[in-house]
Parts: C-alpha cells; sequence; structure tokens
C-alpha cells in the first residue's frame, strides 16, 4: 500500500518526517544509458537544442521515472546554461564533454551579464511546468544550479578538467578578479533558481562537482558564503534546499553551515559519520559509487545494503555518489530502484 | 650554522627527532617548469630516454638540489616504469601525458611478467648510484614507486582520467582478476623498490596518485593490503617508508595501518588532524597547494606559515600537496625553500 504519493515520500524525508520507505531518485538518471534518451537525443540533433526544447527537456526527464518507478525527476538541463546566459559561449562536441570560451581576465570578468532568466533561460521554467502538469503533483520535481565555485571553474578552464588548474591559478594569481566572477555569477544564480521555484521546482539542488579540489580553509573563503547567499534567498521559496558536494569527505562541516536542508555526498563519505558530524540536524542524500552498478546483482545488493546500514533511519534520500555512467545496464538500475524499496518499506 | 648534513636532518625528521630547521623538497621538484630541466629533456629527445639514461636521470634530479638548495633528491623517474617492465607498451605523447595499452581482460592480467628489476630497469637503479656518488652522502636520494592500486588505475584506464571509470567499472565487474593484477603489481614492485634501497636510496616513497577514488571501505579491500605487503617486505632494508595518498582526507587511519614510516598529504588534509586521527605516531610530510605558488610572495608566505602552523614541530617534511605544476616561476620555488628554512630555523 502506498499511502503516501512520491512527492510526499521525498518532501517528508526532506524534513525527517517519518516515512513509508526511504525515497531514492539517481543524478543523470536521465541521460546516455538509456536507449529512449539515446532516441531523444538524436530527434533534437545536440544537446544544447534538447535543453532548450521544454517539450523534449520533460519528456527526458520523465523518461526514467517512469520506466523505473524512480521517486523524483530532476528537470532536464546542464548547470553551465547560466553561464552562456551570463555571456560565455558553450558548445558540447559529440563525447567531449562541454567547451566554454574560457574567461582568462577581470576585464573579461567584468564583462559578464547578470541575465533575467526569464529571457535568457525560459526554457528551464517552461520543462519546469511541462514536468509538473505531466506528473500532476505526484512526483516532485527537482531544480538545480551549478554551485559558484564549481562554474567559476568550468568558466576559467573552458571545459571540464582534471585538476582545474587554471581555476586554481587564477584564484592564488587574480584573487580580486576572482572573487569578482563568483560575485556574479552568485547574482545569476539567484534570480535563476528562484525562478526555477516559482515555476513549480519542489526541491532545489546546488552541485558543487569540483568544491573537492579547495581546502577547508579556502571553501570557507571563496565557495560557502556565496552558496550561503544563495540558500538564504532561496529560503522564501519555502523548498527544501539540497547541497552536493562532490569529493567532500573534508567539507562536512562547511556544508553543514550553508544553509541547506539535505547535504548530498558522494561514496567516499560514510553517511554515519557525516551523521555525526552534523550532530543529525540534516537529512543526508547517497551515496552508491556508480561504478558498483556494474557489480553483479548480488555485489550490488550488498553495496546498496551497505549504504542504507550507514543511513539515518529517518532523513534519507538515496541516490548515487555522483551521476550515473554512460554504458549502466538500464536493467541495475531497476534492480537498484527496487532494491532500495524492497530494503526499506516497513512491515504493513 | 648547518650542524647536520641534509640527509641527517632529513633522516631525522622522518624518525621525529630534533632537527635544526624542517626539511623541505617538493614532489616532481625536477620537471617541465625549470629551464634547465627543459634544455636536458630536449638533449634527451623524449621523456622516456631521459628516464632510462641514468646519467641524464641523475643530472635531472641533480638540478633542483643545487638551484634551489632543496633538502633531498628524488630519482628522476615515473611510476608507470614497471608496468611497461611488466609488459605494458607505454609511451609518452608531448603535452598528453601517458599512454599504455590497456589492460582489459583477466587473460590480459595472465600474460603480465612479474620483472627482475635489474634486468628491466637497471637505469632507474644506476641512476640512484650516480645521485649518490654526486651527493657524497651530503643530501638524501628518495627512490619510489606508485602504489598498486594507483598503478592498476593506469593499467586498466590506458592512461591518465578524471575519474578512471574504466578501472573501477573493472573492480566492481571482474574482482577476482582486478585483484590478480592488483597481486602482480605488488609482485614486482617488490624487488624494484627492494633493489632501489639497496643501490643507495636513504628513503623510499609510494605514490597512490588515485587511491582517493575509494572509500575507506575499498580501500582497506583492495588497495590497503598490498601496501601492506609492500611495505613489510621492506622493512629490512632500514629506510624510511613514505606514504603519499592523494584526496586522502576520508584515507587517514587506513594509511596510519599501511607500515609506513611518514605520511604525506595533499593540502586538503589538515596537518594538525592528520596528527590527531594518527596519536602524533607518524612523521607528516606536505602539504602546500602547488597553485600557491602561483601567488604574490607576500601571499605565498602567509600559505607556509600557514601549513608551519599546522604541521608537527617534530616529524615535519615540508613538501606540496601534489607536484609541482608547469609554469610555476622557479623563482617562487626558490623563495619558498628560503621561506621554509627562514621561518623554522630555530635560534642559535
Amino acid at each position: 500500500m502506498n499511502l503516501m504519493t512520491k512527492r510526499e515520500l521525498f518532501l517528508r524525508a526532506c524534513r525527517k518526517e517519518p516515512v513509508d520507505r526511504t525515497p531514492v531518485w539517481l543524478m543523470r538518471q536521465a541521460g546516455r544509458y538509456l536507449p529512449s534518451y539515446r532516441a531523444l537525443r538524436e530527434k533534437a540533433g545536440d544537446f544544447l537544442t534538447l535543453c532548450r526544447t521544454p517539450e523534449m527537456a520533460a519528456e527526458a526527464a520523465l523518461q526514467p521515472v517512469r520506466q523505473f518507478g524512480l521517486d523524483a525527476a530532476i528537470v532536464f538541463s546542464d548547470i553551465l546554461i547560466p553561464l552562456e546566459a551570463m555571456g560565455v559561449p558553450l558548445s558540447f562536441a559529440e563525447g567531449e564533454g562541454p567547451r566554454l570560451r574560457p574567461v582568462s581576465s577581470a576585464g573579461d570578468i567584468k564583462e559578464l551579464r547578470i541575465p533575467d532568466p526569464s529571457e535568457s533561460m525560459p526554457f528551464v521554467m517552461m520543462a519546469i511546468e511541462n514536468l509538473r502538469s505531466e506528473l500532476g503533483g505526484r512526483v516532485p520535481v527537482i531544480g538545480f544550479g551549478g554551485a559558484p565555485f564549481t562554474l567559476a571553474c568550468y568558466a576559467l578552464e573552458g571545459g571540464s578538467s582534471r585538476d582545474f588548474r587554471k581555476a586554481l591559478q587564477f584564484l592564488y594569481s587574480e584573487t580580486e578578479a576572482f572573487e569578482n566572477l563568483l560575485d556574479r555569477i552568485t547574482g545569476a544564480l539567484i534570480p535563476f533558481l528562484d525562478a526555477q521555484a516559482r515555476a513549480g521546482a519542489d526541491a532545489i539542488q546546488l552541485f558543487e562537482s569540483w568544491g573537492g579540489l579547495l581546502s577547508a580553509r579556502l571553501y570557507r573563503r571563496f565557495a560557502l558564503p556565496r552558496i550561503r547567499r544563495i540558500f538564504a534567498s532561496l529560503k522564501s521559496a519555502g523548498v527544501p534546499l539540497i547541497l552536493y558536494v562532490n569529493g567532500a569527505s573534508h567539507l562536512v562541516e562547511e556544508m553543514a553551515s550553508s544553509g541547506a536542508d539535505v547535504l548530498s555526498f558522494d561514496s567516499r563519505t560514510v553517511l554515519s559519520e557525516a551523521r555525526e558530524r552534523t550532530s543529525g540536524a540534516f537529512c543526508l542524500q547517497g551515496n552508491l559509487e556508480p561504478s558498483s552498478l556494474f557489480a553483479p546483482r548480488e555485489v550490488l545488493e550488498k553495496e546498496i545494503s551497505e549504504i542504507l546500514a550507514k543511513a539515518p533511519g529517518r532523513g534519507h534520500i538515496f541516490n548515487l555518489g555522483h551521476g550515473v555512467l554512460p554504458g549502466t545496464d538500464p536493467g541495475k538500475v531497476k534492480f537498484l530502484v527496487e532494491s532500495v524499496e524492497r530494503m526499506t518499506r516497513s512491515a504493513p
């Protein structure tokens, strides 16, 4: 018996209230590992067109929810979209990841716009509205953005990188300009994320994909104040705020002081330790290693129960430690979702 | 007054004995940022020829010691050399990093040789002997190898990677073969590192560049037992054993149980916390962020004193958190070495 809708389930978990079972969704649950996604992507022609066409973006977000019964839909978009709206040209070469015209000087940073999201990124809000009406309030819709430090890393590097050394060197060599860049990105994100909440997003997640590169001291100086500003501005929207930081074992306390309601970790942070270090004050999200979906089912099942054993009884949202990997067997994703449901459902 | 030779200084620091000042060396101190290195590399023609020619390899190792007065020389080589000796073809494309013919099946792994280092890698031991005789026992010589998990990552991926997902997927999908690969690499490393110690290396460092990708649970299962086996075998050589793990904030306790004498961290692990978590039982090495060498001198100086403030009074070897970056100003390296010396020298 499902007494709660998935939306209630998810929102109650965010608030650490009792739930029938642990909700589960997966970062990058819409994506290349899904044949239906690859067909849609082909139809769109390219990745950015898919992001910018609300009907198709909504369809991409719905596919894994329909196919696997996931407990949340996340709007289909990319964290770099706001950078493009700020005036940083963006493209995606097939199989190569994002390319940006790198921001490389204080002058470049001064030229960045603070865009009006309803003019420059209306398709994101339209995709959220589409999702809301398709899901009829039964499944929660997650809106998102990249955290300012992570977006600054991409802007300075001109794409992805193993170590974002150009970005870190800029931090040290042009500290004032680096802070200006963070502030501009923050200024662009606040109205964008607020517009997503007003369009009907039930929760907002910030993705700090590269925050783990910084020591806690640098994180507190550069990254955290901007996240706090964003979350403080979003408080009035009344939706749960989720902070995901990749490689955050040394940043747990910093995440706890961000203003987030939900802290999301990769598989290197043991959830029971994160809970202890944050006095049990947060809903925790995570944190199965995505590569473990390549294991035989009996091993995968053990890995799932390992996560559940370390997760708080109340206030846990099951997720991966980072995105679903290309090449993942969709059957394993289905098995994962069913396993979490089976293992966490309380006796009737 | 320098009462101790650099060799005594270094070895006493490893044993946590009192020293005149904190010794300092830098990972990748010989390398592309140095004009003299670039000239030598040009003369050699390519990187692997430089590694395989003992006179030139010794010269590359000596350059930064001469130019900056560093307190240790590290033999000039590459962690992938033993993989090549095991039968994995290796090349370095200009500016692109290493390329290996990927190991991709249990069958590939069975074919890997356990090489005799005196036959397949004699140039490493000869370079150490050259260094010893050039330095006359006044400056310590560090020998090194890659840790087995890190070498397995390179072998499976066929080169470097942002996330080594092929390697992690292989760990989960072909666990037995993955363990065999680790065991073979371990079998190759033990005689190789022992031969380096017998050739005159004053200390041996294991580089676990990618161990930080694993959770502590996986690290204990896959990576740590092999490191313990290596260090146990090297104990009789009587030289300090250094374990460097990149991204190790969640692996401090695992490092402490490895059998190492010195634990080396990147800039994300605060040394005072590492010391507390290991009950002060180890010499700690590290851990200035290499990008901070791009900061103005007054900022760099503050960053150095920040490291020194967190480091143990006895049993600290100053180093970077990872290698010197290409593009680093050699003048800043000189300033760094002089600053550490000035800031840590006890009053006469």
